[in-house]
């Protein structure tokens, strides 16, 4: 119920939520980008039960994050590989790293990612302007895009009353 | 019991989602960024049930995301709103919606957000080098932090030695 919900939204994290937003999905995904690719290992590395994973598995491959291949050409065991809807997750991953690295362990990460090239940890995610401004969320103006419907033109409209009210500080 | 396992995983994103990765609690996060500040604004915009509305941001205050206060100077009625720690949620939030735009939604986003200084659409967010390279996920590596358990840096090791061996084809 949760799910249909979140699907009537009309909003892109409800979107990506419903396919990502699982308990397990964002750990599966991030142990993907750490190199894992087999079910054993996903399996051991996350201390996940066995049809948790493989229906989060199955779910994520149904909808083009992950693609199953053979281990090598012919084999009938296979791995699975996100595809490049899978891979462009991981900004949204980095930054959610990066925050529990900070608010949660104090800044005692775990784990650093650093930059193969410069061998340098790399830089907190921000969000920015077209000109490398780092934007705070007082610099940015929600508005209607393309796949607004309705309702959320007039949500956002009243939204803009109410920040300028508050601005004016009535 | 999921939420007793992603304690012990050793791991910022499993910490961060211990938190925030409950059905509901990114979207809350992401309506408070709109503006919304009342119970009823959240409960209204969200169609989210009211017990599961007061039981997630009831968490999120004692966790420090949220905070709450009174709507003026001696009113009974408290709004919620977000701290520090929860402001600086918005790179992972804005990454999310900008991937379910590009991949659920097909580019037709239902909400763009401007710099309001230039009135433009924020660029997509990126992880980046320290010179400002985009950065994939083959151009990082994967190092123990100051945080990391022994099992933690066991792990990068033998995933470590499994690239190098993909590198060279074994």
């Amino acid at each position: 119920m949760a799910r249909n919900q979140l699907q009537s939204l009309n909003c892109s994290v409800a979107d990506a939520l419903h396919l990502v937003g699982e308990w397990w999905t964002m750990l599966i995904i991030l142990e993907a980008f750490l190199g894992t690719r087999r079910f054993d290992a996903f399996q051991r590395n996350l201390g996940i039960a066995r049809n948790i994973l493989s229906t989060r598995l199955q779910k994520l491959c149904d909808h083009g994050i992950f693609r199953r291949e053979p281990i090598h050409d012919g084999a009938r065991r296979h791995e699975y590989r996100l595809t490049e809807m899978g891979l462009d997750l991981l900004p949204a991953v980095i930054a959610l790293m990066q925050w529990g690295d900070h608010w949660l362990n104090d800044d005692r990460a775990p784990l650093v990612l650093l930059d193969r090239k410069t061998r340098q940890p790399i830089p907190k995610i921000n969000v920015r302007a077209a000109d490398s401004r780092v934007l705070n969320i007082k610099q940015l103006l929600a508005t209607p895009g393309p796949g607004a419907t309705t309702e959320t033109r007039e949500r956002l409209k009243l939204l803009a009353e109410k920040l300028t009210n508050r601005q004016s500080g009535t």
